[in-house]
């Protein structure tokens, strides 16, 4: 598993690619509006990773929930998988709980899945797989 | 830049490193008292970055103090720079600021700096540079 992305919830994406541009000393490469999970993404890459800054569209999309809750911050780690189905297999025979039981469609052309950040020392992991 | 490692406070680390050996599929590989900090560190490969446990080896660590007041999970993101003075001087001059104005000694044989969170989105960005 390699780490696919570091996905950080802001509660003004414009600003913070503003600053993240600065720190990273790198331009944002790709902007994409997921409409399911009602956020906006905007992407910068950091060697064989990207961050991934998440704002919300609405009120009661996971990641405007969330800053309400917990403040700005980083939100989740993505490794990426070859095969999500087997890996989503594989963790739940090891006792972990799954958030979505079927991957679903994420930004960047993937295929998701969330473990329960209980489980994980307060961590949300996501599973991605590229599709082909 | 790219990802050095990504930091996660844990209350038991021996639980901890039971349960990302799992979840990564991949043993630790290291272990490192970093006594100035008051922590003991647990590293895991996963591609070209790493995935660093942290937990405190006594109450007044930074790390124990974290979990105190906001629970387990990702405490940072560490990005690997070729000259750290350099871009602690570069982020300066862009107006961030630094927690430490020399670099200091961190896990991994490794010369880092951090940047307030504040100024990241609530993200705690870590600057590191592999010593010769």
């Amino acid at each position: 598993m390699k780490i696919d992305h570091i996905g950080i919830a802001v509660s003004n994406l414009e600003e913070a690619i503003q600053t993240y541009e600065t720190v990273l000393n790198t331009p944002c490469y790709k902007r994409e509006v997921v409409e399911g999970e009602k956020v906006d993404t905007a992407f910068f890459k950091t060697g064989e990773s990207k961050v991934e800054l998440l704002g919300g569209t609405s009120a009661d999309s996971v990641i405007s929930k969330y800053i309400s809750k917990r403040g700005e911050g980083i939100h989740h780690i993505a490794f990426e998988v070859d095969d999500i189905r087997k890996e989503m297999a594989r963790l739940e025979s090891e006792g972990f709980t799954l958030l979505n039981s079927e991957p679903k469609s994420g930004a960047d052309n993937k295929l998701v899945a969330f473990l329960h950040p209980k489980e994980q020392h307060g961590v949300l992991v996501e599973l991605c797989q590229s599709r082909k």
